[in-house]
């Protein structure tokens, strides 16, 4: 009876998008277990050993699905500055004005800082890559730093911020809102999102009174 | 006759004031040497066999005057963060509104940071020394975020700054000025003083129009 009633039971072998699958979710574990690693520890004092240890396989695991060490790192580092291409982009094609546009990357930006690995992105120095990588980690954020620069240029543009040397406002801003990637603890008394728009909301209004 | 005309000839044997500056230029030039190449290269990768030969002296010689590399990089931080410490006094000693003594010592600030050993505060992690250094390095850093939110209290408390969270605006001002050690180029279109006046009177007056 069990036999004609029952569906047919799931193969034991993985089908082709179950496999992409796995490996999509491994490799997303391991590049998980490293940022935080790289984070707390600093990238000289984590060894990929740790890193693999700390999901219970060992280093040739990370090897096959990441490559070395400074590969890893620069895959983390990659993903932090996606997110914050893609928060560029977003807020760039937003209607609206400049200042609107402006505040809504701000305000991801810091967000962005404050996770994992856009925390990873502003804690590593060039000089812990390798040459190449280092090269290909700068291209990646001069892109970020030409889109805020952008967005800069059009708000001044169109009125809604006042300033004339939009490249130090551009370092300004960005290293007001790169900081919480230093000092911002999950879990404190504010949550990462309200610190980025309070942040957000000084750094425009200013602090002399109005 | 020049026997009778000529002064004494100076000692070859230097007197305890020679010893004791002689010392001191010693030791100022292996921390100046050290800075600039833990700046550049970053603690890891520089070695103290490196910084010894840009003297043409050897290890030993700054082992004798400095200590092993821990020592000397938490030297380094101590001058930086004593630097900081002293624009701190001298701006909370200063008349005047809340807002003029703040606007003071942010400008010292920034500029500090943009310096050898202010700069080596700022790209210092936690992690790159030994646990009993990162303690005090920690703690010095608290007495300079102690005194900047003093100044802010008094700024707030005499209505020249308008704000209600006086750390986190700590925070955001800490963090555009601490930026600058990692972009600033000395001999670029700006100079250090210039730059450091026009980002805080960016950060006071805000970029909405007023």
């Amino acid at each position: 009876m069990a036999r004609t009633t029952t569906a047919e039971p799931p193969s034991p072998f993985p089908d082709r998008a179950q496999r992409l699958a796995s490996r999509t979710a491994k490799r997303d574990a391991l590049l998980l277990a490293a940022v935080r690693m790289f984070n707390e520890r600093g990238f000289h004092a984590t060894s990929l050993d740790d890193v693999a240890a700390s999901l219970g396989v060992s280093k040739p695991t990370i090897y096959h699905h990441l490559g070395n060490k400074d590969q890893v790192l620069f895959e983390c580092v990659s993903i932090g500055l996606g997110q914050l291409r893609e928060a560029a982009a977003e807020a760039a094609a937003k209607p609206g004005r400049g200042i609107d546009r402006l505040r809504d990357f701000l305000i991801r930006y810091a967000r962005i800082n404050m996770d994992d690995f856009g925390r990873c992105v502003i804690r590593t120095g060039d000089e812990a890559m390798s040459p190449d990588s280092a090269a290909r980690f700068r291209s990646l954020k001069r892109e970020i730093d030409d889109a805020l620069r952008g967005l800069i240029a059009e708000a001044i543009a169109d009125g809604s911020v006042v300033e004339d040397d939009p490249k130090l406002l551009a370092f300004t801003l960005a290293g007001a809102l790169n900081w919480p990637a230093r000092w911002f603890a999950p879990g404190g008394a504010l949550r990462a999102t309200e610190v980025a728009e309070r942040m957000v909301a000084m750094l425009i209004a200013g602090i002399a009174p109005r």
